[in-house]
């Protein structure tokens, strides 16, 4: 019986060997991401390859560059080749959600603008839905976010939160709140969405639609690769 | 003849008539409001009326403050009963384009708010279509703001810049970038408003469309009034 950790690491090797010499990867953020980043030093070190990373938190970026990886601000790439990122949720059309470490929007632009977006999970973020077990985070701005809040509570009778770290309200790396927003079976993603970027104060969901190329999933039963063509887990 | 400023004046009585006590008050900013505050002052002593006012600029809220205004948050109040704001660009719809002075987003979002928004402006900003003499304003994040700006141009071949202030680039009150974009007769506000907005890094932009319930102008011939129903410039 592999833990949790063991079920990531499981799924580096096929996202590693995807990365070839010269290409502009996309370092995702988050407890998986922080495990893979040694890795693709190693692989880079072993292969004398050299890879230019852009990284979707200040965070990531420290760890790519203490171990040496080249890291530039994302302004400075016209493409970005291979995205990996992490997710707090799958759903079986490829959809996510992510920001649970509070990187949704940085997260959303490189994994968005990237040409192969891969994510690595183990298999515990598998859902019927989006929302299952983890709440959307939506990124505010501090100027209207109890406002904000109060209307997509209104949207249909949810529970808002304003997320807090040690009793002082969490700000991303943007400088805004995160609202974590209870969901339920019954709402769709696509128009969930919609509704949230309409509103004036609302920088990004925590909603990956339509982006994810390909979904790596550590299982006890070994590696499980799910392509967007296939689209149903 | 008239000179600009007299024209904004000549606009202020009918504004000012609909302020009553108790009132919450969106004070808006520009050089317009800026004329303006002082009256409201002015005309609270007179009338000894008491009413609160939420700023859309820190300027705004700085003036208003140091001539006895009461300013609150935008979080503190559960609804604004009238915001008076001036405006770049009005069309013959009643929409406008706004954030000349980069306070956009906040300007919207009391804008938005407002039970009842009021618009002042003297006869120049009148326009046939949105952008004819003006740029429209896209607030957006520091982190892809170059990207973002790429993806504006290719929109329609469109000339985007970075806004500057003595060779720096200006920051609004919430830590973004403005992205001036010159537009042309064939562009379609509520198209091109929802084609920006759902480019990750976009914070708002200056089409204000659907939310002016009245335009005070200022002209040569005396001052005109146009509500909402008679849609028609």
């Amino acid at each position: 019986m592999m833990d949790t950790k063991q079920l990531k690491i499981s799924t580096f090797n096929d996202a590693l060997n995807q990365i070839e010499d010269g290409m502009v990867v996309g370092i995702g953020s988050g407890s998986t991401i922080e495990l893979l980043v040694p890795k693709l030093a190693e692989k880079m070190n072993h292969e004398q390859i050299e890879i230019t990373g852009v990284c979707t938190s200040n965070k990531t970026a420290y760890i790519a560059k203490e171990l040496g990886v080249r890291v530039v601000d994302v302004n400075d790439v016209s493409k970005i080749d291979i995205a990996i990122d992490g997710a707090d949720e799958v759903d079986n059309h490829l959809n996510l959600i992510k920001g649970g470490g509070g990187a949704l929007f940085r997260e959303k632009v490189i994994d968005a603008m990237a040409e192969t977006f891969i994510v690595l999970i183990d298999e515990s973020k598998c859902v019927d839905y989006l929302g299952q077990t983890f709440k959307l985070p939506v990124e505010v701005d501090k100027f209207n976010w109890l406002l904000v809040s109060k209307k997509i509570a209104a949207y249909d009778n949810l529970k808002v939160k304003r997320r807090m770290v040690d009793d002082v309200p969490f700000i991303t790396d943007n400088g805004n709140y995160i609202l974590d927003v209870a969901l339920h079976s019954g709402i769709d993603p696509y128009e969930m969405h919609e509704f949230l970027i309409h509103l004036v104060g609302v920088l990004e969901t925590g909603y990956f639609i339509d982006v994810t190329d390909q979904v790596i999933i550590g299982t006890q039963n070994g590696v499980r690769i799910l392509n967007k063509s296939n689209d149903v887990l």
